[in-house]
């Protein structure tokens, strides 16, 4: 009978001291491996939890309100592949080759006749106006609901060319735990891409859990009419109305969002305004740029890559100057991340 | 004890009856009161249940999944006083004041000498060129930041000239009801408004309860810059972006939502466009126009009003005339609410 008291005794005294420890230490890695299974412990998991326990802990000097809670990720080369090509600008290849046989004149008219002979050295040069084209010829024209449906089925279809499988399933595994794991945290999670805002939002909450809502992107004008039923509807027009890219990032996220973010994850020069504007505001701040550093499961370029002078998800070596010189965590994906992708063995 | 028994039993057989009719009839007129205790029973308070009831009723045909509920509020005359004259221009002209001390050519330079002399009849011609030019001068030039305090600080101190209260109290009691309504009813509710988006956004949440994300409005673009510091800033610049009036409206949602609205709610010509836009989506519908029609408790314009020919919150007959062919549903402030205002005895 005294040895049970005993235990009891102990077992009250061990319990009082864990819930001390629990309150006064770091919580044990063991939380942080079970929220972000696919980081490899290491300083860009220890931004991340070190982070999300600074704004949320509310006793701290750096707890940020609830409603305040804003993360920014930029997608292509962030969320998801980018390589060879961004996927949007595959899609819109696709749809001048599917459009084709309604539109004669293409044969002969650049850029399209480039696209339908599939001569990739003149794509190669493609100028913005060329692109513009393209977009133009692929993008617009119809309703806001027609598009959205060419986008779902397209891109239920579509392969991407090296790991032949959905683009859907080319998200980055230890993005997605991010992703969950900033929304479990009360963080509200957003997507800033230079891509199209009408693309992105087509499967933005069926693969990253974010409501087209809180897609903020390139995004053309659209225009309101009338159908032949006297219902009103938008047809999507070229003119370009946001660029969210670079400057437009922040420009973007402000006309959208209206709130400074208080991180931001980006892994290119499109990203740079975004970053140094989250980081900005006052109080802890959290900015990653994630670096394209291994070709064996994924792709190399940027600083030390192989391909140090792409023009998808350019990281030139000022980047990672400024990363350094303003204190951004940079991701290796090689080092950082035990798998890249959900179908990765680990 | 045989009187209690039958007693029991007798009671058992009414709760039983009481729970059978529950599940099969409408519900009670006394629960809709309980949610809308300022709105008279009648046929605009039965629209708002009944549309509710038909959309989130999992069992019913019209039945609308949670991510598909958004409702869109206009604010001037919708939401809130629009009469002498819309709050922020109110503001601005406010602002004209203030600031003319710094700028001594304003004495002799229109539209500003107008203001300041407080010439009303020449300001009652103001043309869109010098409503520009007030608003230019007032609301742009500063970071995102300094505007925000600008108006937060006028907003606390101003008072409406007829009521003699802060703009903050001049909104419809029975409109707060019916964004509390919804939203417990799962919508997401937005303000989409002509006036400004930066400007609404700075009250939406403490007034409303409508988060700055989810206000839609008139907008300027930004220009990101650096401080002297280096840090990221973004300063309000003169460029119109959004013009969120008319068809900008349903643009205006789309943009920002991305999704059409389910329900939708105005007062002017202003709104025709996205309740039309609200209305062509397939499924339960909720068209709404709030009718000034009470001179004693707030004001009267629009048909049969007492200024048929305002500008400030137009409704023309032919609105009137659009809203019964398509079957919208028309506000009397007059009959459909039991109070106008919070501070209203009833």
């Amino acid at each position: 009978m005294l040895i049970m008291i005993q235990r009891k005794k102990w077992s009250l005294v061990i319990g009082l001291l864990a819930a001390a420890l629990a309150t006064t230490l770091p919580l044990p890695s063991k939380t942080a491996s079970d929220v972000l299974p696919s980081w490899n412990d290491g300083p860009a998991k220890q931004a991340i939890v070190q982070f999300v326990r600074a704004t949320t802990g509310k006793a701290g000097p750096t707890y940020v309100p609830p409603e305040q809670r804003i993360a920014t990720f930029d997608q292509d080369g962030t969320l998801w592949v980018e390589h060879p090509m961004y996927t949007q600008l595959m899609f819109a290849l696709d749809r001048v080759v599917a459009l084709a046989p309604k539109r004669p004149e293409w044969k002969n008219t650049e850029p399209f006749r480039s696209v339908l002979t599939g001569d990739k050295t003149a794509m190669a040069k493609f100028t913005t106006e060329d692109l513009e084209k393209i977009v133009g010829a692929t993008h617009t024209g119809m309703t806001v609901e027609a598009f959205q449906a060419i986008v779902k089925d397209w891109i239920a279809k579509a392969r991407q060319p090296r790991f032949k499988r959905p683009y859907t399933e080319l998200v980055y595994q230890p993005m997605l735990e991010l992703l969950s794991y900033l929304r479990a945290a009360g963080y509200k999670t957003y997507i800033v891409t230079g891509g199209g805002q009408d693309f992105v939002r087509t499967y933005s909450q069926q693969v990253y859990g974010i409501p087209p809502e809180q897609v903020v992107g390139s995004a053309g004008a659209t225009e309101y009419t009338y159908d032949q039923n006297g219902n009103g509807v938008l047809i999507k027009t070229p003119k370009l109305l946001l660029n969210d890219n670079l400057s437009g990032k922040p420009e973007g996220i402000h006309l959208i969002i209206g709130k400074r973010p208080c991180a931001a994850f980006g892994n290119s020069t499109g990203d740079r305004q975004m970053l140094e504007y989250a980081q900005a505001g006052s109080g802890a701040r959290l900015m990653m740029l994630v670096h394209h550093d291994d070709p064996k499961r994924e792709y190399a370029y940027g600083p030390a890559g192989g391909l140090a002078d792409t023009k998808v998800g350019a990281f030139p070596d000022s980047l990672m100057t400024e990363a350094k010189t303003r204190g951004w965590t940079v991701i290796s994906m090689k080092n950082d991340w035990k798998r890249i992708f959900a179908f990765d063995r680990h």
